[in-house]
């Protein structure tokens, strides 16, 4: 176990590179004095590396099984929750009204970070109550609110998102779950709901599944989906777990990770449910909650980046192999430039998606506490970015990981192949990467690209404040936000769709290097001079950053030669 | 199951981009006519296909497990190595003299890429008994070939090879074992290896191990290492399997992947051997094989991802998911831009690595025919770019099957996710892609870079003839192999080894993709005008090989900025 949380580094994130200092000036956040945060980070920290990091590989090694209908999980998870719990970790976000700490995202966020690093599959668990929380908050009746969010909160109950059916993955539209009003201010709901993930377990009091189902006079598509709380159990007139609800747990998958998050096939058979909004508007209380449940699963891959780093960072550090080829070496493996450079490619791609991240959480905590409608939209554009980018590197930054190992990277027992498999998920559940830049390319840029445009302005004036200290650092910032720019252009300029998602996944890649080279230009500038962050800003710059400009190109070839490959071609 | 095998993508290959003619024009391989040629590949192929891709999933759900010190497969297996071992495909490139088919490398590495996409785990079997083969062809006494060869090439027994200890991986010049000799033309082999693939098994009658170990007046380092053939049974006077030897499969160890194959920590107790070569030289012996074994390594990821991909188009050929977004569309995924990049970066990554590849035989053919020493010096350059891209290009085709599956492909029943946790260790095994990129970089360019430049002289010369025809296309391939061409020069100018180090990964890649985008001209100039290769070629040449750049920019970098990044600043 080598997991530390790393609090240091998110602290100077968010106190030099994202600015948290501008959420806690606003009113709604005035509570989160530095103070505040600091003892926060440090506690959430203290539980992920003492508590939850143990009980990462016993996931692995010991999956939730389902037996007779009731799932079993792995063995501490139930403690590991209760700590979670009683920490009000799983409310930390929420309002004060039912228990919640009313912290920033921004700080949530951190925490997640942590949480993740430390047991992706057991932080699943009160990140998909998290979700539900909010979507509650924005859109359940007062009723629901009172009974619900008290025990979520809490983390006496848990909480899911029933979305997928088997012929309805990203194409949440063709969903076939029905939905009957009951008269009587309940629904039956009726289908089934595959890939839930924590869909029960055996050490909360009650599970409630938010899920989406069809009302009889629902529309076809989208816009005939409505949104439920279907609990387990039915809570009794003083919202205590009452009779069993008429709902299953069909099956458990057999992943290739994240063994310790029991992920289920539901079948709801006329199971009661109540209405969680306005009826067929269930899926704008599902996209509420999924832009920022997007936003934790970027995290999640930031955190798997995090442990899969030090991870082989220790063996690195003391796995000796041959002679040292430099003189005044250690004697270990990380004297070799090629060890060398993986590491420091890790950890500089973990800082510039941390930084995306944090700096997304900080935007939609300044629209959330202003109402601004730029925050709003620098929000609804970098959380696309901090998902996909974010679980990109972690699934890059556990392979390295794994190559840093050597043979013993291929060993289960040594743990670096277990952060491959767990956060290979993250870069397709809550809408695939590709979703998530399609999302960018079109929705984000109904604006005619200006949010987009107002970043980068942002990059680039804030770039140039360090340019008498870094000229050259800034300068390949500077002109690879320039760059950036004009093939944004170039892209709003495409009226057919198709010419956007050709280049949709690189477009978004070299935005997130671009940013990630920016918030290293800012550490540097902070360092003030020579330094650890600074020689990691010039890794980043001068030998990742470059992949942008092929990223561009490819980008701006458009979809006709794309398509002109045809089905049959690629079958030849 | 959907692998087929890629006959015709191979025998293209063959015939029009690494010019398998110029081999048969030899003496040597007089033999391998077309109708020879084209009769094997359809035979091997309908081996992949019918009798070892069905094993494939088998291996991966039930692991080689260790019973009593004995070594039990997975159902299936001992058939699918039969109809191995009677197609003579164990011996397809020994010498005919016992047994062999004395067939051309560029011939049983085309075979051996089927093998492996239907089947690693089983095929590795096979794949390590051809480079014991190949060592005691070269370098074993007359005796030992007499009683090892025939057994080996017929498969009735395999071959293992035992270099890694647990100090000594990369590194093998610090192996502990011990040999000590008997004076009656035996040694006594004292020690532990660990790593060792298909160390025993329940269908072959006998197991014989190459051992690298030191006899007691051995120099340190690798100059005092001999290699030795210790048998599990010792042959008795008419060559069949007689005593047990002094040797134990300690454990097999628990992998991320290739469940299939058995990989042991291996016990000589004082066991029986007979030296192969002479004394202190067994390294030398390593090397000949270990070379050829790298190509082997290098079509298993090419292998690998024509599976990968194979899967991948059938799911996205299947899989109906909202709305068509072109006219005229499939109505499956397929129709989806993204879906339809991922696919095409699939392909033409594939065909780039295995292009490369047969080429690398093609060039070892023709240095065996031919003892010239341009060809000799072509194929040593070309054999850490065949690993290292070809394992690499493994492990991204076999990423982006998950990714083309969504959600399913996280799920083990799909297959996807064994394709990516098999190949992970191609990238590591036979020499790390690390070691492989410092080969090149170092001991291949300790001809001053001539092998490099001389290659791609030719891949100038060559693209210029396609210019008339794709100017566009002939542009970026010439310029890029430009590039390249410059870079080596900065490269080979460099005296200090770290900064050839340092970049030695991206510039093995920028390499690859040259000699990839080269490949692609080729086939569209074969193709003649419009057609899919030439559509494929569009898309790698000015989607993919762009990045040359970028990893160019890297290599040139150098050490210093690198090293500058303390092991201190790394634990920040």
């Amino acid at each position: 176990m080598t997991y530390t949380a790393p609090t240091r580094e998110i602290q100077f994130i968010l106190d030099h590179i994202v600015g948290l200092d501008q959420v806690r000036e606003t009113e709604r956040f005035a509570d989160a004095t530095a103070d505040v945060v600091e003892a926060i980070l440090q506690e959430a920290g203290k539980l992920s590396t003492e508590v939850l990091a143990p009980l990462n590989r016993v996931g692995d090694l010991e999956p939730a099984t389902l037996e007779n209908g009731v799932v079993r999980c792995s063995t501490g998870f139930d403690k590991g929750y209760e700590a979670i719990a009683e920490g009000g970790w799983v409310g930390m976000a929420a309002d004060a009204e039912f228990g919640g700490m009313a912290l920033p995202m921004t700080v949530a966020t951190a925490v997640n970070d942590m949480l993740s690093g430390s047991c992706l599959s057991l932080s699943l668990n009160p990140l998909m109550s998290m979700g539900q929380i909010e979507a509650l908050e924005h859109h359940a009746s007062d009723h629901l609110k009172s009974v619900y969010l008290p025990k979520l909160i809490s983390g006496e109950w848990n909480g899911t998102m029933n979305l997928t059916e088997p012929q309805a993955g990203s194409d949440v539209g063709a969903l076939a779950s029905k939905a009957v009003d009951n008269g009587d201010g309940t629904y039956a709901i009726t289908g089934q709901k595959i890939f839930i993930s924590w869909a029960d377990n055996d050490f909360t009091a009650n599970t409630c599944h938010l899920v989406l189902a069809r009302l009889p006079d629902g529309a076809k598509g989208t816009k005939g989906i409505s949104l439920f709380m279907v609990p387990k159990y039915i809570p009794d007139e003083d919202g205590n777990p009452g009779k069993a609800n008429s709902l299953r747990v069909v099956s458990l998958e057999h992943k290739m990770g994240l063994h310790g998050s029991p992920t289920a096939v539901m079948e709801y058979d006329g199971a009661t449910g109540w209405i969680v909004g306005e009826e067929h508007a269930g899926m704008k209380a599902m996209f509420t909650m999924m832009n920022n449940a997007r936003l934790g699963v970027g995290v999640q891959g930031v955190g798997i980046a995090e442990a899969a780093y030090q991870h082989a960072l220790a063996y690195a550090n003391e796995r000796k192999q041959g002679r040292s080829p430099i003189e005044n070496g250690t004697g270990t493996i990380i004297d070799h430039a090629d060890v060398r450079r993986m590491l420091a490619t890790m950890k500089a791609q973990t800082f510039a998606a941390r930084s995306i991240a944090l700096y997304c959480a900080v935007s939609i905590d300044m629209a959330t506490a202003t109402g601004s409608a730029d925050w709003q939209a620098r929000a609804a554009l970098l959380t696309p970015i901090a998902k996909a980018f974010g679980t990109d590197v972690g699934i890059d930054v556990a392979n390295l990981g794994v190559q840093v190992h050597g043979g013993m990277g291929f060993i289960e027992e040594t743990g670096a192949a277990q952060f491959g498999r767990d956060v290979r998920v993250t870069a397709i559940y809550e809408g695939t990467n590709g979703i998530q830049a399609m999302d960018l390319v079109a929705r984000k840029m109904m604006d005619g690209g200006e949010a987009a445009f107002r970043l980068l302005e942002d990059v680039q004036k804030y770039s140039e404040k360090a340019r008498s200290q870094f000229p050259e650092l800034t300068e390949s910032v500077w002109s690879a936000a320039e760059s950036l720019r004009e093939t944004t252009e170039w892209l709003v300029a495409q009226d057919d769709l198709a010419d956007r998602f050709a280049g949709a996944v690189p477009y978004l890649r070299a935005f997130a290097l671009v940013l990630g080279g920016f918030a290293h230009l800012n550490a540097a500038s902070v360092e003030g001079g020579d330094g650890a962050r600074t020689r990691l800003a010039q890794f980043f710059v001068k030998r990742l950053l470059p992949e942008h400009a092929a990223l561009l190109q490819h980008v701006r070839e458009g979809a006709s030669d794309l398509y002109a490959i045809t089905p049959e071609d690629l079958a030849l």
